[in-house]
């Protein structure tokens, strides 16, 4: 077996050939940014924009998983091509492999119509919001026609990589309403379907009517959040969920949405990208012998801070 | 009336004979920040070293203010002057000035031993850290031996601020150890002396063991927190406290302990400085003519995120 190549534009086009080994190390390239994204970036721009991204959040053990099975399953059922990407630290998927465990995602595995894929935090999670648009875009000019973006929505980093799809799900289960959670407002905030999951238990009802209550406080656009009931275990409520989805899609592109949100995302993209090079930068200046110099001077009352500043700025643009 | 001068080194000289409109423009000036900061830190940088800081934090109500007032008491009874600095957006002291219901502090404002300055957070909290340790330096330069820096421990920044002193005292009441307080971790990191105030209250041993307990659980320097129980209103407590406050003066100079305060603490201000710089370089960048017309670009596909986010940021070293 050969070398496998790691440059972005070989894999590239290897991956577009089907091969699923090029896309998994294109997937990592892009995971670990840095110059490969930057050529990616570059390559992959002038491709894409014929996927449509579904975004799917939720608190852990809502049930995401199963009702991203669940959907994949009605893709398929209508011979579509999904992708998935799983941005979660707790994400049962890894590597693109699936544990043995999760029995209804394993019908997928070895279907060419379904890729899975987990991203890791790489213990650094500011760069989950650079490397998820990257990958979507990837995907996107490797002709994916729908890719599902699922978070755990705990974090505000994995809450805004959810909202920035262009339909964006917000998965909760009965009790959501009294729960006290951080991230509801930011939650509400994002949410164009909300789902009740497991909504054969208790309180579904009381759910449903506190959500509508929190919709109905919120200044809305047109698109009033409709609320899916589905029980994700027992196959109930993907079908209603996926029509929704393509009712919410009509809607964003009958009223022009989908391009000004297409071009909010890529602006907030490029802010992203800005402010992690310039705080890059300062980590650097930061870290320079000059720096280390210059603290010294600072400590023996050599030079004032406003002074020493200037100098370290002025280095860390040479 | 002459127009008073807005030029930052004719008013620190000014300041130095003793005009007190001239200090209280100088500290506006710091307040506001820009280049009237940078020429202070310039002019003032080799005056300064002899004043001690003094930090108090604590919770809005928890007496800080009345405490600030008894221990200008006690520290004008040994014939030394004392600079209070107010970082609280609740601040009962404005513009220098003092609300009439502020009996006891009033006691100070005919005393030219005594100076209190509010600094405000004229919208913009990151302004502060920047703002208090050059307001700190200007008064050390003009010779204040004692510098108290009262904040209301609520925000991040306002913990730093305080935690940033020589020493830094931590006000509570009883029935802390109860709260549940965001910046409480914050809180007993900073803390060098504890002081629980209105201590005639019930539950005052209580929290005396609590915070007992949470300094037992931590992994602690050679210096162990003292607890002050005061009660501020009857004028209890505060020559004990100001002892403790000079015992731990003494500690940290027989311990060398307080020239790596003091170098740590600068070269924070010097990480501060650089990212405020480059921060306000981000959104200098993000708001400039040649953005908007990549944004424009960007929305028309013509170039990649990563390819724009690179020529702004060559645009933005030019």
């Amino acid at each position: 077996m050969n070398r496998p190549s790691t440059d972005p534009v070989a894999l590239f086009e290897a991956a577009r050939e089907g091969k699923r080994l090029a896309l998994a190390r294109l997937m990592s390239l892009v995971e670990r940014g840095g110059d490969a994204a930057r050529v990616l970036g570059a390559h992959t721009y002038s491709q894409i924009g014929a996927a449509y991204t579904v975004g799917m959040t939720g608190a852990p053990g809502s049930g995401k998983s199963s009702l991203a099975a669940e959907l994949a399953s009605v893709v398929r059922s209508e011979q579509q091509r999904l992708a998935i990407l799983a941005v979660d630290p707790s994400s049962p998927y890894t590597g693109g492999a699936i544990l043995g465990d999760r029995v209804r995602m394993q019908d997928h595995v070895t279907d060419d119509g379904i890729y899975i894929r987990s991203m890791a935090t790489r213990g650094h999670l500011g760069g989950l919001s650079l490397a998820a648009p990257q990958a979507i875009r990837v995907l996107d000019a490797l002709s994916w026609p729908w890719i599902l973006v699922e978070t755990v929505g705990v974090g505000q980093v994995e809450v805004e990589i959810a909202g920035a799809a262009d339909t964006t799900i917000v998965v909760v289960n009965p009790g959501w309403g009294d729960a006290v959670q951080a991230n509801k407002a930011g939650l509400m905030e994002i949410a164009d379907i909300f789902v009740i999951n497991k909504s054969d238990r208790k309180g579904a009802d009381d759910t449903r009517r506190d959500i509508q209550q929190m919709l109905e406080l919120s200044s809305l656009g047109d698109w009033e959040p409709p609320i899916v009931m589905t029980v994700a275990t027992d196959h109930i409520g993907a079908d209603e969920l996926w029509q929704t989805v393509g009712e919410h899609r009509s809607y964003l592109q009958e009223s022009g949405e989908l391009q000004v949100r297409r071009n909010l995302r890529v602006q907030a993209e490029l802010t992203e990208i800005v402010t992690q090079s310039l705080e890059q930068r300062v980590i650097n200046t930061m870290e320079s012998p000059e720096t280390a110099e210059l603290k010294e001077k600072l400590a023996r009352g050599e030079i004032d801070p406003y002074a020493a500043a200037a100098r370290l700025i002025e280095l860390s643009n040479g």
